[in-house]
């Protein structure tokens, strides 16, 4: 019984059901009910989706202390208690699970009840709306069926409303809808209110397990092992005149956070009408003077008031007056978009309601998305067509021309159009092309593919992984879903959710307020973790600067050379067959790559800066097309068949797993010590123009045993020791290593002892430790989510009970041989919540993400400092 | 000194210095020494390569103890004490480390000498001998100068034999040598004997570094750690005249095992006379009538025999006789050919002098592979040319022509030709090229490559990863050191050294005598760990059982689906577009595969059979060839193009990483469910037909999560119970999986619950934790093996470190949560001795092997459980 329960018993009793309690407790005008736990689901849904005897013997005594309550009895010929079933979750879950009203009602029964209330019509139109809405939800039976049946009685009648049905009408509409019942489950409806009972609770718990319902937990990270909680409550009906009525409010303005009323109300409604949109509602406000419902106005927005500053949130509430009492029948906190989310948190702060901590807490990291990127505009949205699906890989909304290649794209934004780039994968020849695109969208690919990291670098909208497509790049068009698009064709791409919208729709940019910087400077007070960011330039590092960085985690000096002034003297480094020739290409290389460092030193002063040796496969650097062979045939001497048979030898089967990394260093030293010359001649320079102690964090990727770092470690310290000798300047530098080999994490103790510091890479982590390449999960995810085996994308979210059972060992290891150690992930992982979440708990010194990525960083950090904070 | 060692002491005194500290406890006339310690090694390489004073002190201290026991003194002018320095691993290195003899002389002490001895010549021959050695293998300055000075002298007194010089000559020549020293070093010729013993133990610990002593403990899997110890000992002179001499001796025949003295002898000249060949050595057995040396014959006969029974083992030794008198330098266990270490051990156990378990232990399971593989004959092979090296991928020698494809490979074979098949790498598409070839020869790939895996399997000769070779299959031919090869032109592969030669190279094939089934069966009643083979059809099934196989412990099913008559079924049905067509296509696969699986029971009777599901990326089935396509449009009634478009659908970056294994099983749950179909059928078909109770083991691949284990297992139980009740037999089964993805082995608890069995594929379990791909391996592990990073293959031989410490956490959690569950191996390194006993350690129910490895597992399971009795 709602007495016996509080807000704190939301894992045992659901969100709803826990609050129905809690509301009880502060005396409001609760109808009565009991709730079955979550845990009953957990065994129906482990024991063979039984109801066990044991719950249906506590159902039957909670219904016999309720009658004796009210004085009524359930399923009565006389005085029949009438009953409500609805779903709770412990996360709030709202549109995903089934709910049933008016249980108990059969034919003698509702006979009664139009006696008792001198009402017929209200009588009748409970028991036709229990009869389908039971069959709908608990028997399978379409609510469609029901609801043509009524339409052929309204048409034979000529009324057009339903309230132009009297009681006779509604009592033949019954016996119609019997019959449909009947005929479409070959058998009669139940008269008996405890089998009525029974089931809807099973079907409860069989929602749990509908589509819809995956859906929403896997969006929303829900475990499927919470399981539902079901209530049951006592009927209260807005549908018994003018006098009653039912209606929705928030507490605030869920749209802008705005501190009014946002409340709809029906006369002479049910709560459903009022959610299902039936009729139109009118505005609360109108009842503030209302003659058939006098005070009712007052006394809910007192009652708002009170649930709001209860629980310290705004807050969603359902109400239903009936005959002029109120009762409230659920509230919970209210979901909001970004913007109010903030305001709300900021103005609750203003009103001494919460303290800056507690306000921390109300605001969702992954909502700060929304105020970093454009937007659909929400009318311009609602007439766009949905041509298809793929996963979320960059968040943000735009619209632009197709185009199927980085040169078309360059040309076309040079004209001035805007641009969606379409591409079976991204590679990064691919990086002009994507950075004048508006969106990108890539047919394979999962959440950590090469398009879907550089496009949360450059804060560009990307959809991967969209399998459907079937790309033709030879005629410049693709299909999806029926529709023929081709170069030049407008699309639109929600990278937020992941959709696809044929034609143009109008965006809106992001309105940053003063109050976002003031917020995110509570989450800085509070976090104990550092926010560094992912930056491969100058601007990239002033932009993450701007997004609150206080250093970067990661520069990947690849990048650096796919630019067109580089790309050629990178190619000739590798096309080079002598480690001679190879040295004079990366003599070229060096004063450029020098001088991206000085522009990172500059912007960044002396914050640190962790810069990763070169890591990519080196034939990510080949050229593909023949006029790139011929003219980089001329420039170096030889024949473009020698350049091509050099290429086909560089070709592997599986590059992720290939010579890359510190395996590139191993076989080419050269190339280490090029990067450590521009490294340390930078920091050189610009301590002697700026006076800034820089502070270089060599790293060194895809280590997988200590030697393998002994031997790259040797040619940085050797070559920078001398540079620094020669220079006379004095510079402090660190060489440490990426952890991304799970062989690395099982060996961290030997590693660490020659690695000053460790930066999680759990991109190529978690493909290792689950043997799934990045750029072919796309298709490979969708079925295992679609298969219920996956809840989670491993690789948008991290795989705390695998790649986190890795991490951990790392993290003890490495603080064993190096008490002081300094401990960072650099992975895209870093800016995803639960993952930053993860990061704090086991003691990671910082996290590094995309600079787009940063706000989100910095919340989640600061609510696991105060999560912790709880425990301790 | 030798009297306070003994033979237990092997670690710290290496294995000469222990073995001549257990002879001089056996009263064997050995020259009296001390030694430096291995600790001594590993402090000096840890140390900055400095001999520590306290190492100085020590030696100081032994030799003053030398002088007091034989009244001589060391460097000096009346009666000097001449010493040794040999080098002496714990591992016997023969020729990698560097000896230096007679130190202590210097222009007094030779004077001395020569009046001591009464033979000037000898004396100065000894200072001259000294002066060279001591400069070419301490200082550096090369042997080559000396002996170009020395031929200068003879040249111009006109004579050719050393011989022919006398003292006077000698003594010229000692004073030209220290001319030639100073001059190529800058410094005078040490007089002082203290600093000549220091600068020699330095040496010894240095050449501990040299590239031949890399390369060497590379081949023998010695770990750098271990270092040398030094042995000083007194000097003993072979060369004092026609009483004297040097001799080396094996107690058996070493190439054969026949038991009869086997040994050389040099009058008048010091043991390294014999090793290097500068003059012919004569048969000891003349030494029989001898009368310069009477005695000796027999009293080295008698040695020979007490060493042999008190090492229990053939031994190598060194002798010198100093006028007249016997001495014994050193003993150690005499290398030995495999028939020979085979015949050995047998007859020592028919002698009576050691026991069946002991001659298990006296023989390298790694050698067996020479007994059952054709070998060069060996004078043939004397005059082959060598023109390079790959990855001594499959053991074995072969001969024959050149062919660069499959179908050329073929059709070669048919004409009667021996074929070698040379290809960038292999697909299972050149199944059949590789069936009908003598040797396969690939430019890429790993130990555990695709090349290697199935060569191995087939017992074909394989080499792969020869990088070097420049392949162009345009023109069927290759280059390699200079040489173009062409088709149908004949090389020659040494599979065992990974080594390629030009030309046709005889090869013997291997005697496998009646001996070695006794050997084997010795060894299968000490092992407690049980072998299985690797087998994909019935004629492996058969070869597997005579090799000793107790059940098939991987089947790879998809291996059946490459043969002529299957592949455009297997097409079909991944080129299906819906399901309706996959089924229909896996009909027709249906009772093929149950056919192989009848066969393959018949063969094995009720021992235990494990089948994997199939495996491999669904691509690597696809057509190469335009021809294929056209026949596969023409059976499907499909265009061309729209096959090429799936094929392009299916094509992955990462395909180790990608759509294979479970992950097909988990988005086709139609191709489960024929092949445990099959599984199930065929059991059921054999056992009606033959009455053996078949167990079929069900083994699901790439497992990573256990719901998808869930989801997969609950396909092969469904299929197989529905298919059982309705068969009316009775079956049981077995559900299991492979673990050999990182993430398995973290969370086995959880996968154990639903698998009854665990089979470590070790294959992708290192390639994974290793981050790296065995088909691209080649180069890389080339460059690291070079760089002295690696000093093993991890493909080859597994990392017990890293996917080691994965193994036990897998076999902790499985045991944890199913304390029954049955543990395997059916990756590569099954059939490697150290990973066979790494298995027997961590306490895995068997090992599975390709069938022509199980000799070598069957030994090495028996050692390592008598290791472990020794330990317990």
């Amino acid at each position: 019984m709602f007495e016996e329960g509080d807000g704190s018993m939301r894992s045992l009793l659901g969100g709803k059901g826990s609050n129905l309690c809690e509301m009880t407790n502060l005396g409001l005008p609760v109808p009565n009910g009991f709730i079955v736990t979550t845990e009953a689901c957990t065994a129906y849904n482990a024991g063979g989706k039984v109801l066990a005897q044991e719950v249906k013997d506590q159902v039957a005594q909670c219904m016999a202390n309720l009658e004796k309550e009210t004085g009524k009895k359930f399923g009565d010929e006389k005085n029949p208690l009438l009953m409500s079933v609805r779903s709770g979750a412990r996360a709030s879950m709202p549109g995903m699970m089934d709910t049933v009203l008016n249980l108990g009602l059969n034919d003698k029964a509702t006979e009664a009840l139009a006696k008792l209330t001198n009402n017929p019509r209200f009588a009748y139109d409970s028991y036709r709306r229990f009869i389908m809405m039971f069959a709908d939800v608990v028997m399978g039976v379409s609510k469609h069926k029901f609801e043509t049946a009524m339409g052929e009685y309204k048409a034979k009648k000529g009324v057009a409303d339903d309230l132009d049905l009297d009681a006779d009408d509604l009592k033949k509409i019954c016996d119609i809808f019997k019959d449909v019942y009947k005929k479409n489950h070959n058998s009669d409806f139940p008269a008996s209110a405890m089998e009525q009972l029974y089931a809807s609770i099973t079907s409860v718990f069989e929602s749990w397990d509908n589509p819809r319902a995956f859906v929403y937990r896997r969006m929303h990270d829900i475990p499927y092992e919470w399981g539902t909680a079901v209530n049951v409550q006592m009927m209260v009906f807005g549908n018994m005149g003018d006098d009653s009525g039912s209606g929705v409010a928030f507490s605030r303005d869920p749209a802008t956070g705005e501190d009014r009323l946002y409340a709809e109300f029906l006369v002479n409604a049910q709560g459903e009408d009022v959610v299902a949109g039936v009729r139109t509602p009118q505005p609360f406000g109108e009842l503030k003077n209302s003659k058939t419902m006098p005070g009712i106005y007052d006394e809910f927005v007192g009652i708002a008031k009170k649930l709001e500053r209860h629980y310290q949130d705004m807050q969603d509430m359902e109400m239903t007056v009936e005959k002029g009492k109120l009762y409230i029948l659920q509230t919970r906190n209210g979901k909001r978009t970004a913007p109010a989310a903030l305001k709300i948190a900021i103005d609750m702060v203003k009103e001494g309601l919460i303290t800056r901590r507690e306000a921390l807490m109300k605001v969702d990291p992954k909502q700060l998305d929304q105020l970093l990127h454009p937007n659909f505009d929400t009318a311009a949205l609602k007439a766009g067509k949905e041509i298809g699906k793929g996963l979320a890989a960059s968040p943000g909304a735009a619209a632009g021309r197709v185009y199927f290649s980085a040169e078309d794209a360059v040309e076309a934004s040079e004209r001035g159009e805007p641009v969606i780039l379409v591409r079976m994968e991204t590679s990064p020849e691919d990086i002009e092309g994507m950075n004048v695109s508006q969106g990108i969208l890539t047919v394979r690919g999962g959440m950590t593919s090469h398009a879907a990291v550089v496009a949360r670098g450059m804060g560009v909208c990307c959809i991967s992984g969209c399998e459907e497509i079937k790309l033709n790049n030879a005629n410049k068009s693709f299909e999806l879903a029926g529709n023929t698009i081709k170069e030049g064709d407008f699309i639109s791409l929600d990278g937020t959710a992941g959709t696809i919208y044929l034609g143009e729709i109008k965006t809106v940019a992001p309105e940053m307020s003063g109050d976002f910087a003031e917020f995110m400077s509570w989450a800085d007070c509070v976090r104990t973790m550092g926010v560094r960011a992912n930056a491969d330039s100058p601007h990239d590092a002033k932009v993450a600067l701007e997004f609150g960085a206080e250093g970067i985690g990661l520069t990947r000096t690849e990048h650096m050379f796919f630019e067109a002034d580089r790309i050629p003297k990178m190619r000739m480094m590798i096309m080079s067959d002598t480690e001679a020739e190879r040295r004079a290409a990366l003599d070229e290389l060096l004063p450029l790559q020098r001088k991206d460092f000085v522009g990172i030193y500059e912007v960044m002063g002396e914050r640190p800066v962790t810069i990763r040796l070169l890591d990519p496969p080196l034939h990510e650097f080949m050229p593909h097309e023949d006029k790139d062979y011929e003219h980089l045939a001329k420039l170096m001497g030889k024949t473009v068949a020698q350049l091509k048979a050099i290429a086909v030898s560089l070709h592997e089967l599986n590059p992720m797993m290939g010579h890359r990394g510190c395996r590139l260093a191993v076989s080419y030293p050269e190339i280490a010590e090029m990067q450590t010359r521009a490294i340390i001649e930078a920091a050189i320079e610009v301590k002697k123009s700026k006076g800034f102690e820089i502070v270089p964090e060599i790293m060194i990727p895809l280590i997988g045993d200590e030697k393998e770092l002994q031997f790259v470690k040797d040619i940085c310290v050797t070559t920078a020791d001398k540079i620094i000798e020669a220079s006379g300047v004095k510079i402090k530098y660190m060489v440490g290593t990426m952890i991304e080999i799970p062989r690395a994490c099982l060996i961290a103790d030997k590693i660490a002892a020659e690695a000053e510091f460790f930066s999680f890479g759990t991109n190529d982590l978690t493909q290792m430790t689950y043997g799934l390449s990045r750029d072919d999960a796309g298709r490979i995810l969708a079925d295992y989510t679609e298969r219920n085996i996956y809840e989670g994308d491993p690789t948008a979210r991290l795989d705390q009970t695998g790649v986190g059972m890795l991490m951990k060992m790392a993290v003890a290891g490495g603080r064993k041989a190096r008490p002081g150690i300094k401990l960072g992930i650099c992975g895209e992982h870093g800016g995803e919540p639960s993952s930053v979440m993860f990061c704090h708990e086991i003691g990671l010194d910082y996290v590094s993400c995309s600079p787009f990525r940063l706000p989100i960083a910095r919340l989640a950090a600061a609510q696991a400092a105060m999560d912790q904070k709880k425990e301790d």
